[in-house]
């Protein structure tokens, strides 16, 4: 036995609509030793991730659920801080399956942690759960693989100012498009126009989604980058372009729905205008995520590619941090720190 | 001013839901005399199709709407009676955009109704508006160019027994797919099955299209081929496989309705399944279709293509001949006969 403590979230309880305090089980476990070909890795970063929501329901999906009693699974960063594997040393930095918890053990060579190295120098730490993680790798595979995106087209991204949003309209910006972002209320919008770029913002807390398109794609959507469904995706349906493509990322909006999710009533949009929708996932992508770090490092090194982070501390704000996702309260990419880097 | 007497249908009011017969004016005037460069075509078979709900319609679509006041738009066969254009004699039969009435009159260029001629002896006139028309076209390039089937892939389609459906599914076999069609009621699936060669055919009207796709479709759905939306879309959305195509052809299940159209709750299964669906209009297909008359033809030649035609006389019946389309009461492709041959 280490002398370390673990604390834990797992899941307790499959929610109805939001999660409660009571779907979590809050631990604290001692931390085993670590065995031949093991590694301990210290939690100092978990990502926060809309899709979470989906791995605590039942069913068929595109990854199994996390089950009853299962530490709930998240993305993060942390240090590798004891080792019996020639695959890391003590004092790594690795992203990987870290689970919302303080410490993870197991095999090295574990291929759903699926551990990789870091380098703090190259990029601060939270930036690998954000630009240079899942988010990042989801926005610039979707968007480049998915929208194809051509110099001059005009593209619109929802949740514009969360951690996807951020890294779709920058690439989309690289790509030589026009990027109008939609955003929840006037500080996220500012931001994603002065700080990221964009061309425009649509804040749909106060303003007209319709009328904001009209305004700002005078000439049309031809690719519409969808992390939030509802009415805004059936808004933007209304004013797309011939051949235009819609990529499904998420659908923040429906994840905590109680009654069926609301579909695209103007779905028909997409025959008369030859369109398409398209779903991604990110891990199919695994293969060509270096290709991916190599660009956005780049940009970022010349000052062309900025993230932002919103991190709270303290693995025990876990639920309540978690449903900030929810109710748009976070601003940038959601991170919880866990340790001191 | 000629000798002939034209009666025609032309839309009197915008309809709210199912066309009414207060929604037409049947009209008859005198056709006057062709002008150097002008055809006078007698009209014997006029298709009924779905999409003549939607040209009824106000507002931007992939056509713009019937004016209030102007002959129904139809495709059409027929004859031409007399000529005054190099480009058409008397006695050719041709194919174009006759409209909903017995006599056309005007320019032989006309882009509009872009007539081209057709040959009796090569198919029956009626197989002009079927397989070797607009529904044809429509089947073919929508499963070839957007559907991109595979060998030993599964392919589904709805309205199986109509005139696009029919042609969907003999493709599809022609391309090594097992097929599965969804219609309504026992004769048309058994014609489908016994008489097209669809491996089988799921009746939504009696039985339930969820227990029909598992039991039919083993191995998932690879492309589905939708005529009708709704309801029947949705089911489909919960069998698809991963990189699944969906083809958006229509959605004859809503075209009527008064209260916003039904979109798919279950779209997220584009997601997770890393699927597509994308709309087809067959008009952007124009320059390939002796192509795919080319090889329908070659088929039917071979007795490996058969397709059914259900024929209505009577150009006073129009109003309720289209209603047969909305009530599933049409077995075959929908086709008002308004002349002999």
């Amino acid at each position: 036995m280490s002398s370390y403590r673990n604390q834990q979230y797992r899941l307790a309880a499959r929610p109805v609509g939001n999660p409660k305090h009571s779907d979590w089980k809050f631990v604290s476990e001692p931390v085993r030793e670590i065995n031949e070909g093991e590694i301990l890795v210290q939690t100092i970063y978990i990502s926060l991730d809309p899709a979470m929501r989906g791995w605590m329901n039942e069913g068929k999906s595109y990854i199994r659920p996390v089950a009853i009693d299962e530490v709930m699974r998240a993305g993060g960063v942390g240090k590798v801080i004891a080792s019996r594997s020639s695959r890391f040393a003590v004092g790594d930095y690795v992203s990987g399956g870290t689970g919302v918890q303080q410490y993870w053990v197991g095999a090295a060579e574990d291929k759903t942690a699926a551990f990789y190295k870091i380098d703090p120098r190259l990029a601060p730490l939270p930036k690998y759960l954000n630009a240079l993680g899942m988010p990042g790798m989801t926005a610039y595979f979707g968007l480049l693989d998915v929208g194809q995106p051509k110099a001059g087209e005009t593209v619109v991204v929802s949740g514009a100012a969360g951690a996807v949003g951020q890294t779709v309209g920058q690439v989309a910006k690289q790509k030589g498009c026009r990027v109008v972002g939609i955003a929840g209320g006037k500080d996220k919008c500012d931001f994603v126009v002065n700080e990221l770029g964009f061309d425009a913002c649509i804040d749909y807390k106060n303003d007209s989604v319709k009328d904001g398109l009209k305004q700002h794609c005078p000439n049309g959507v031809d690719i519409y980058f969808d992390n939030v469904g509802g009415d805004i995706l059936d808004t933007v349906l209304t004013r797309i372009n011939m051949k235009a493509r819609i990529v499904i990322c998420g659908a923040i909006s429906q994840y905590n729905n109680t009654t069926p999710v609301k579909g695209p009533a103007n779905y028909l949009s997409l025959l008369v205008n030859r369109a398409r929708m398209e779903g991604i996932v990110v891990f199919d992508y695994a293969a060509r995520y270096g290709e991916a770090v190599a660009q956005m490092g780049q940009w970022m090194a010349q000052g062309q590619f900025h993230t932002r982070e919103d991190i709270v501390k303290g693995i025990e704000t876990f639920p309540d941090t978690l449903m900030m996702l929810f109710e748009g309260k976070n601003f940038g990419k959601l991170i919880l720190q866990v340790a001191d880097e």
